[in-house]
């Protein structure tokens, strides 16, 4: 396509951490996104359910055990934002030269999300107090094919 | 294009409230966004600094007056997101169908927001905690021209 403007990262999707899924669900489903997708992640005790929105997404998390990170997040902030993620196309590349520029990271290599995606976070302190994903879509993701 | 899926509502930016904006020009310059475009709604009591990203956008708000609404989210909330936007075709419409639904609306009708959008926000009682704003872009409007 044309008009896709040169820049190095693109908005790709907002996540919501939220105590009652079914609710939440019903809210977005209300503001006219789809019925979504849902799944768990064992390994970060939370359940998601992911919408379509455009080229991006919306994630919607809820913790399903109270000693989680996601659980400990919404004791201490109440439902809301948990995260911003940019697509970029090469994110051992993108870590590197971050870390070098002194931006501090979470994750200083990519490791796997879902989807497929290779994901790694960056610290809100460098993020204007917005903890921040990176995400890379395999090369044979359909969307990756639409841009 | 094709490869844009056909649902109604499209991620368009997020808006992110910090309380130095220079300092936070320079992080997001760092994570690789370009320099943006800075501007000041007068009316708002905000400098607004947006980043493109992709077909989306971030838009950095600062307060200009301690006296305003972002200096006092600023005040109760630190540094951090603001809101989400997502651009619908009509949006006069889509806030009768919301209403209708019961969505709690904080604008019933479309007002005027930057770059000739036409904007509105939803509250984030309806939204899973997430402070959530619709969006219409005009028809000429370069970016609606490639989606």
């Amino acid at each position: 396509m044309t008009g896709l403007p040169n820049v190095p990262l693109v908005l790709h999707h907002v996540a919501v951490v939220v105590a009652d899924l079914d609710a939440a669900v019903a809210h977005y489903a209300a503001l006219g996104f789809g019925t979504g997708e849902r799944f768990a992640i064992a390994e970060q005790a939370v359940e998601v359910v992911t919408f379509r929105a455009g080229l991006g997404y919306v994630e919607v998390i809820c913790p399903t055990d109270p000693d989680g990170p996601i659980a400990r997040f919404l004791a201490k902030r109440g439902e809301g934002m948990h995260h911003v993620a940019y697509r970029v196309d090469d994110l051992a590349d993108t870590l590197g030269r971050l870390a070098a520029a002194g931006v501090r990271l979470i994750d200083r290599e990519p490791r796997s999300g879902a989807y497929g995606w290779r994901i790694a976070f960056v610290h809100p302190e460098s993020c204007a107090g917005v903890l921040t994903e990176l995400v890379e879509v395999p090369a044979g993701d359909a969307e990756a094919a639409t841009l």
